[in-house]
This record gives C-alpha cells, sequence and structure tokens, in this order.
C-alpha cells in the first residue's frame, strides 16, 4: 500500500514468534529490514510463548471459576509485555517505534468478555502516530468496550486483530507463525506436501473449518469482507510464503488446493426419530447454543420415521449426550448411536465449482478404503474413514490431485 | 470514614503480601473480613513478588538502555496481574469485587515516564462503583498521562497511589506489608525494639529518610498534607499495627520516638577550596543534578580557604567523583577525600522541639563511642561513626531513650 512515497504494511507475529529475548530480537530484525524496504510497519503480536498458558494455571489457582471479565484483565497483559519489549528491541536498532495496548490503540469491542467482537478502530490517530514513527507495535488479541472495560477477542484473536487493522487502514497483512505458508495439506502427515501460493479466500475458510490451523478463520473472514490480501510466512526463514486473496486475482485456478484431515471423530446417529422437522431444528438449535460444533450432517427421510446422523469430535461426546437428553425427552421411541474411531478428510478447491469429475476421482482415488459418510459443498468434499486408514487415504488423494 | 451507614477504608498489600496464589487467598480473607465489619473497601495491589524484577531482567535481555515510556508499558502490567487475580479470589469469597487498572480508576499523572507525580483521580467513578461493589482492586505504582500514556510513579509508587487514594475520597488509609508496624528502630538490629503506637508525620518522614523502609516518605508526605492518618500493619498477623497522624492527635508525645540505621556512608571531604560561597553552590548544584543523594553536610570557613564535607552512599562514590571533577575543574588548588566504613545512626523525635537535653543525652548515651560528623535537624540528631561501633551505638541509644 502507499501512500504518497511511502509504503505501509500490518505485520502480526504470534506466540512462538516472541516466546524469548532472541526471537523477539529476530523479530526486531525483520521488521527493521521492512523500515529499510521504505514501508511503516504496524506490527501486531500475541503474547510471548507460553505467557497465556501460565496466567490462566494461576488464575485456576485462585478459583476454579474465574470472572470472564477479570480473565480479561490478567490475560491482556501478555501482549503489553512483548510489544513493549518489541519496541524497546526497535529502538536499539534504532527505529523510531512505539508500543500500544488495545486502549491506546483505540480497538473498539463489543463488551463480550473473553469473545468480543471489533466494532471499530481510530484509524486517524494510528495514521497521526505513523507520521512520526517508522512502527507502531500494537497489542494483539484485545480492546477496549464502553466504560473502558478491556477486553478479548477469543481464540485466533491476534490474527483478527492485525487483519482487522489492516481492513481499516487499508494496508496489506502479513501474518508470520513457525509454519512457511499454507500447505496443501499437513506436511506432518504427508511429507510431500506442496505449499500453495495463492489461495482464495473460501478455500482458506474451508481450510481453516476442516483443521489448518494456519490462519484463524475470524481472520479470513474479514480480510474476505474488506478484500484484503493477507501474506503467510514463517518468522524463522525468509522463504515464500503463501497469499490468501479474493477469487479474481488468482489467473490460474487448481481445482483441487488442498487437504486437511481432523482426527478423534465420532459419527453420532439418532435412529427413529418421528417425521417432524420441527424436533430435528430443536436438535440443531440445542447443539449450537451447548456451543457444539458438528459437521457431516445427514438427514434420511424413509416416510415411517427420520435418521440424523453427524460428526462431533470425541471429547465432546458427554456434553453433547446431556444436550441431546434434554430436547428429545418425552418423545416415545428414539435410539442414539455413538461410532468412534473416524477420522475426517477433506479436499478443497474453488476450481471444484467449474471442475468436472472431481468426486469422481475423489472416490476413485479412495477405491480400496472404506468411507462412512461423505458431504460435499461448493468448494469442498468431506469423507468419513477409519482412523486406521488415515494416511492411506491422505496419500491416494495427495496423489491423484497432484498436492 | 462513614458516609451515611457505609463504612470506607483504603487498603494497600504490598508485593510480599501477593506474591502468590496462597498469599493472594490470605488478602482476599483479610479484605473479607473488612468487608463482614461492614466496609466498602478499594484495595491497592502491587505487582506479585518479584515479578517486577524478572520484567526488568527481561528488558535488560532486549536492550542495555530500555526507553522509559516502554519500561512503564511494560512494568505496570505487573499490577494489572494481581488486581485482577485477587478480584477473582474475592469473588470466589462471594464478595461483589472489581479491578480497575491506573487508566480505568483515571489516575492522572505527569508525564514523566517512570517517575510520575500524581495530578487527580476521578472519584465520581470510584465513588460511583463503591454504590455496586463492596471492593475495588486498583493497581498501585501507576497511573495515565495526556495522549493516554502509561506512567509510574517510580520508587514506593504503590503506598503513594494508596495515599493518593484515600486523601481523594477522604478515606483512612491502611498499608499492610510484611512488617508489623513501626519500630523505634530495626529489630533485626536491636531485639528489643518497641513498636511505636503512634508517631507523627514529620517524625515518619525523617525515620523514612533516615533509613525506615516501612512507608515511602512519598506518601507520608501526600498523607500530611490532606491530614489521611495511615495505618501500618501486617498482612500475614493481626497484631496491632502503627498509626502515622498528626501531631495534635497524638496525647503523649515521647522525647525521641525512633531510632535508624543507615549502612555503608561515605565521609566526603573538599579541602582548601577558595573562599566563594558561589563554587559551593555549584557542587550542591551538580550533585543535585545528578541524583546523589548527600547527608550530614558541614562547611567550614577558616578565613584562608574553606572546608566542605558531607556523607554520601558508598555505591555513589564514583558517580559523585565523576560529577564534582566537572565543578571543579580548573580550580587552582583543592583536594577530595573520601573515607569509607562509616555508618549514620538517627534519633528522631517530635517531642525534641520541647524537651531539654537531648542532645546532652545522645552524646551521654555515645561516651565511650567515637564520632566522625554530627548534624541535627529540629526532631532528628544524626552521628557519622564507625561501622564496628553500630551495635554499641545502637544499644546505648536504645537504653538511654527507652526505645
Amino acid at each position: 500500500m502507499q501512500k504518497g512515497n511511502q509504503k505501509f504494511v500490518v505485520q502480526k507475529y504470534g506466540g512462538s514468534s516472541v516466546a524469548d529475548a532472541e526471537r523477539l530480537q529476530n523479530v526486531a530484525t525483520r521488521v527493521t529490514k521492512k523500515v529499510q524496504d521504505g514501508y511503516n510497519v504496524v506490527v501486531v503480536v500475541s503474547a510471548m510463548g507460553k505467557t497465556t498458558d501460565n496466567l490462566i494455571k494461576l488464575a485456576k489457582q485462585v478459583t476454579d471459576q474465574p470472572d470472564a471479565r477479570e480473565m480479561d484483565m490478567l490475560l491482556t497483559t501478555g501482549e503489553q509485555v512483548s510489544a513493549a519489549l518489541l519496541a524497546m528491541a526497535l529502538q536499539a536498532k534504532g527505529i523510531r517505534a512505539k508500543s500500544l495496548n488495545g486502549f491506546q490503540a483505540k480497538i473498539k469491542t463489543t463488551g463480550n468478555f473473553t469473545e468480543a467482537k471489533i466494532q471499530a478502530i481510530d484509524k486517524k490517530k494510528i495514521l497521526q502516530l505513523l507520521t512520526s514513527h517508522q512502527v507502531l507495535v500494537v497489542t494483539g488479541f484485545q480492546g477496549i468496550a464502553d466504560d473502558d472495560e478491556i477486553t478479548t477477542l477469543g481464540r485466533g484473536g491476534s490474527d483478527t486483530s492485525a487483519v482487522a487493522l489492516a481492513a481499516d487502514l487499508q494496508f496489506p497483512c502479513e501474518i508470520f507463525s513457525d509454519v512457511a505458508g499454507i500447505y496443501t495439506t499437513d506436511p506432518k502427515l504427508f511429507p510431500k506436501a506442496k505449499k500453495v501460493k495463492q489461495i482464495t479466500y473460501d478455500e482458506m475458510l474451508e481450510l481453516a473449518a476442516s483443521g489448518a490451523k494456519v490462519l484463524h478463520s475470524r481472520a479470513v473472514e474479514i480480510a474476505k469482507r474488506f478484500n484484503i490480501s493477507i501474506y503467510c510466512g514463517s518468522s524463522f526463514s525468509y522463504e515464500e510464503g503463501s497469499f490468501v486473496v479474493s477469487e479474481d486475482l488468482i489467473i490460474e485456478k487448481s481445482v483441487v488446493s488442498g487437504l486437511t484431515v481432523m482426527d478423534n471423530q465420532t459419527q453420532v446417529i439418532i435412529h427413529e426419530l418421528p417425521v417432524d422437522y420441527g424436533i430435528v431444528r430443536k436438535v440443531f438449535e440445542k447443539v449450537a447454543t451447548a456451543g457444539l460444533n458438528i459437521d457431516m450432517i445427514s438427514i434420511i427421510n424413509n416416510n415411517t420415521h427420520l435418521e440424523v446422523s453427524f460428526t462431533i469430535i470425541d471429547e465432546k461426546k458427554k456434553h453433547l449426550e446431556s444436550a441431546l437428553k434434554k430436547v428429545l425427552e418425552g418423545l416415545p421411541k428414539y435410539r442414539i448411536e455413538y461410532i468412534t474411531g473416524f477420522c475426517k478428510v477433506s479436499v478443497v478447491g474453488v476450481g471444484m465449482k467449474s471442475g468436472i469429475g472431481v468426486a469422481s476421482d475423489f472416490f476413485t482415488a479412495l477405491k480400496n478404503i472404506p468411507f462412512r459418510l461423505v458431504t460435499t459443498s461448493e468448494i469442498k468434499i468431506s469423507c468419513l474413514i477409519e482412523t486406521e486408514m488415515k494416511q492411506a487415504a491422505v496419500e491416494a488423494l495427495a496423489k491423484k490431485f497432484k498436492l
């Protein structure tokens, strides 16, 4: 982004990138290089390494049920520490730098403690400060609500802070972590996994929802809404990373751009529900208000009754059981079956929309691998398979789609 | 302090009182007792144990010369952590509690980073919050300057925060530490040291300046200016502590109320200065602007030249040498002598003003102990003696003045 002769960028560094003094120095060096390349940089930082975990532990020592507001007061100190230290490190390199916490950067949020949403940012103050400072280091993950209350943005919060700042300032956004970009599939699972150069917002959203951890889906949603390109790269190397961009910026679309795996899946089948979609609606409402994430929903109507099936992560099974009990109580006849030992394998690609035969290729690749459930979206095919078949499925699909 | 049926108090707990989860629980129990006694409590907390030291260490790992503004950003997180945790601990005991950091409590300060002065506090907000909360936990040591800049108050800052809040709200103030009150002399040095029930602001100021660490002199100065009584007690016992009050509240004044010792004193003698008080003024100006604390100043004019003598703590000798060099450079003839190995013993008492023979008793008690320098104020006599005579001097003076 260029304003007059000056170029601007938002960079975000995650917790492992600022875990200790040495890594902070490394980040300071990288930001300094960017300044030498002619940029003014807004840096968004997470808390150092395990800081947040340690603060949560401390709170748990004090009380089993810490108040959400006080948790936010507690946890926001983590980013303030890393922001101040990074500003010091930059100043030691001769950079005009200044740290800002959520209230100083005027990152206005809703009042939902521990899961606030960003409403507005004081662009004026940041642009004003950028006329006298080369770098502003802004605390990620946090903001300020009415009555000067301090809030946090929940999981993936620092990514969200960075993209929201970039959207508001209309700067490009670079997200640095310990992974060198976005891979077609998890390199730990499939060592030949390829890094993508470009990926669309929708593909990234499907990948993030399917278990890819490189970028939080909230951040991708904001980037999509405001049409901000995101660069994802490693803070530990200068290897070229990946761009998340709008579809029309991608010249050559590969049909399938990514493959993800989610482990520890349980299939839940509710047998012999009466043919009453009101009950089905209540089931999904209850599951949603209980905060349970379910996927791969299929409903079969055989005229005499409904059979509802979906997947959930194993550890939420107990929680789900009690939620379902409340909804289904009083029904004359139904039976719930829980089958564990599955994983969910998904392929994602915006090219599927126009690509012919992706589903056919998908099932051809899996020919010897039995699958239990299949669901599709416009740009994704997911199937539920037994965990012991995971490696074989990943290899077969990666080979078939040249990932 | 009573408003309608409600009683109010400010309590301050130092770093060792909130050093870990267990001690935080102990403080929560004490504050809860106060609430059960019918009080609304404004609690001021320091950072937990060694937190501030550890943050300073971290900054030093990043750069030798951390920026003052960024140091304040960094260090203020310490109190925010302990305030949030204490609020949680109180809530777990059923108390309606809320933590406030310097900006939320609107503690307005000057913009001198690392040594800001409190200018105003938003009394309205605190009084308003006290109608719905039994306890407010306010971060000590910090405030907010113009442009939302975060500041710290320097040494003794949390005491200062507590007394300033008490002064502004017109509440009494209780300062809790690991010492059970104010002693006539250091109990480690003289085990028979007595705890005083009451002491005047001026006596406490002299004691604080002479090395007593129980209460910072800035806090005492504010208490004196606004006529706020301060109770000093232990956070680890319910033993009765000491009150710092205005002189007219003390019914029976003892002539000498305290005895203090400052170790590691160097006597500095500048020999053969020309008889030119302009030079002497410059010497003291230079020493003050270099931030060097000197004491026991004596100047002798023997008509042909001046001899200036004073004391300084050993560790500042190098710093003083370079400061003096700059002032005295170019003078035709002078010689500086540094004599180490001394300690300064002081007795303090507001009763000295009217008491007869204190000086005489002082020197009678020290009869076998050679002293090097003596200075007196209206309520204090100090003498410089060799360190090996310290114990004998303390015992002789404590006995003489029944401390």
